[in-house]
């Protein structure tokens, strides 16, 4: 016998009580039944996202949220300003080039984040951009983008604030109203503590506004059918309906630990790996971590990919590897959603243990060591 | 104690086997059990579609592949003739205009479809069309589209035929090679027995010639992205995966009947429906029934939509209503996925009975009679 833990930053496990949800018998999306639900795990979304603004539910990966928030708001040819720095924020880079706008990138290496005074400059040299494409936490090199911090450059300036906050909701803190973000991005499979199928995004009265001089085409993410089928407590097009019965239940989790101890412990959670990692010997890869994942350097002579194999077939621990340019270079270890403190202290010391086979010279115990100290805090 | 039957066109019934799938602990796409169940159920949709071109699978609801169609194949400003006549057939004409596309609309009342002859004749008029629009099953109306004909028509040609399956895969019968579909299009919720969320499109020789030219931006819906990622046993982002796990236990349950024996046990359901209408003196809306659903007229006297209320409240049968124009005029039932003559049975009793309630003459048992006697034949 040995349990299987999921610990990546998206599949994140699934609740037992939210997974029954999803063995019950189906209804119908075009109900009284269904609407109520629809509506009430509406509402309750803007308080994971700190927001009054409407909050839209697609049936799509985050990526489709992306995708709306560009093409319900920009013209082809407008400029935009991309973060880059990860596969994720090159994913707005690429579906700004697909939609033919002006993309000015903003780039560093992986596991770096630009300033807020760089990002700064880039606003001065173009007064003209209509939207700054950021990132929350971008998974791949799990590191924070400064989106506080974006938002005070952009408030007073007629740019979008457009956030893929896909993996980073519920990992990572954002205030969407206090912030000033116009356009939120989240995923379902991730702090939401869901199966994927469904992207939420936040839409201000700024963003509204944009969406009137946009000429972009759209059918299945035209915002403005969802916010007017809203209107009617439904959706436009038949939605994922038993994933959004499973939201009702996740919520209805979050908002009874209360969305800042939810933060709260992952910070913990987060802040307990970064101190084991560092006890080990091991490197951090992120000059910004974020608390949503950690990514940590496979050691000089051990192969990443090796060594994510060994913890999955030997040790049950299932962890994300590197993607594109990191690929065998990392694995990631995920903070979010239904995982709690003994799961972070188990994947430490199955690091320990395959280290060790791997032939690191790890000291056994001083990870979990150092792990107990911090989340004894909690 | 009351049961409850659901008996519309989408979403319907999802067997009991599917729905524990649904309820296990969730598993990550990226990996090797998640590539098997992909490619699995990929080739073996191919044997409910009854083609050996590629199926793509998204996570959307089925109007994100009838928009991928659209964007991936066609330029702006491209001729394509839609065929109207209900809510779905008038989503083509929606999508096309969303993007720009030059739209000859074939119309006729709801509840008919165009004949060969008269879908030549634009075609003929119109040697420039691209692309042609139809549906299989028009759920709003009950109707089907002559598919068959359609694709002698454009084997040809150099136009696509482009085929709105939504409803309809599952429920009437559809041979997407041998009746020359380009590109066909279905959703998870209605044959092929799952709840909502994905969409399947297949994707002809003919119709990856025509991706070469489409100029309309994309990105979720960027069908070579599909076809690129499943080159690697994969999909090019986070697919629902619990729903390809579910897909997968509902294809063995329609393999194992044979899909032939589904749609013919579908088409018997139908034709008892029929006949117990008929029986009643009541009336069918379409003039060119369809085997996935029945279109049944409120007879005069009888508010179509306290009827509906009636079945569901009472009797647990919760049928479709009329959608746009005929809100309040029609009920619809389904008879496909997982629907058994028995409930077709229930739900017949059920029209008996609430008719005589709502004071229509109605002769109480000649409904089952003549049902019973087609069913019988199964």
């Amino acid at each position: 016998m040995k349990k299987k833990f999921l610990l990546t930053p998206g599949p994140t496990p699934v609740p037992e009580e939210v997974l029954l949800t999803q063995a019950a018998p189906i209804i119908h999306h075009r109900t009284k039944e269904a609407s109520e639900i629809i509506m009430s795990a509406t509402e309750d979304l803007k308080k994971v996202f700190k927001t009054k603004n409407d909050v839209l539910t697609l049936t799509s990966s985050g990526t489709g949220g992306m995708e709306g928030a560009i093409a319900n708001t920009l013209k082809e040819g407008d400029k935009v300003i991309a973060i880059a720095c990860g596969k994720f924020g090159e994913r707005w880079v690429e579906i700004s080039r697909a939609y033919r706008l002006n993309v000015v990138v903003i780039d560093r290496e992986w596991g770096d984040y630009p300033d807020p005074e760089d990002i700064k400059k880039e606003l001065d040299k173009n007064p003209d951009a209509k939207a700054v494409l950021s990132t929350l936490c971008e998974t791949s090199t799990a590191t924070l983008g400064c989106i506080k911090e974006i938002g005070e450059l952009l408030k007073d300036r007629d740019t979008l604030h457009i956030v893929d906050a896909i993996s980073g909701l519920g990992g990572d803190n954002i205030e969407v109203d206090n912030w000033h973000v116009d356009i939120c991005v989240a995923g379902s499979q991730k702090g939401l503590m869901l199966p994927p199928g469904l992207a939420f995004v936040t839409m201000s009265e700024k963003a509204w506004r944009f969406t009137e001089q946009s000429n972009l085409p759209k059918y299945y993410f035209d915002f403005k059918a969802y916010k007017k089928s809203l209107g009617k407590s439904t959706t436009p097009y038949t939605p994922a309906i038993t994933l959004i019965i499973g939201l009702r239940k996740a919520l209805d989790l979050i908002l009874k630990e209360g969305i800042d101890n939810v933060l709260h412990r992952n910070a913990v959670m987060a802040e307990a790996t970064r101190k084991a990692v560092k006890a080990l010997g091991l490197e951090l890869l992120s000059k910004k971590p974020a608390n949503t994942v950690t990514a940590i350097k496979a050691p000089q002579g051990v192969d990443g990919a090796e060594w994510k194999n060994l913890l999955a077939k030997k040790y049950g621990m299932n962890v994300a590897g590197g993607q594109a340019q990191l690929k065998g270079k990392i694995i990631r270890i995920a903070h979010l959603g239904y995982i709690d403190p003994f799961d972070i202290l188990a994947v430490i010391s199955a690091i320990e243990m395959s280290l060790k086979e791997l032939g690191y010279p790890v000291k056994i115990g001083e990870g979990i060591k150092s792990a107990e100290e911090v989340l004894s805090t909690l």
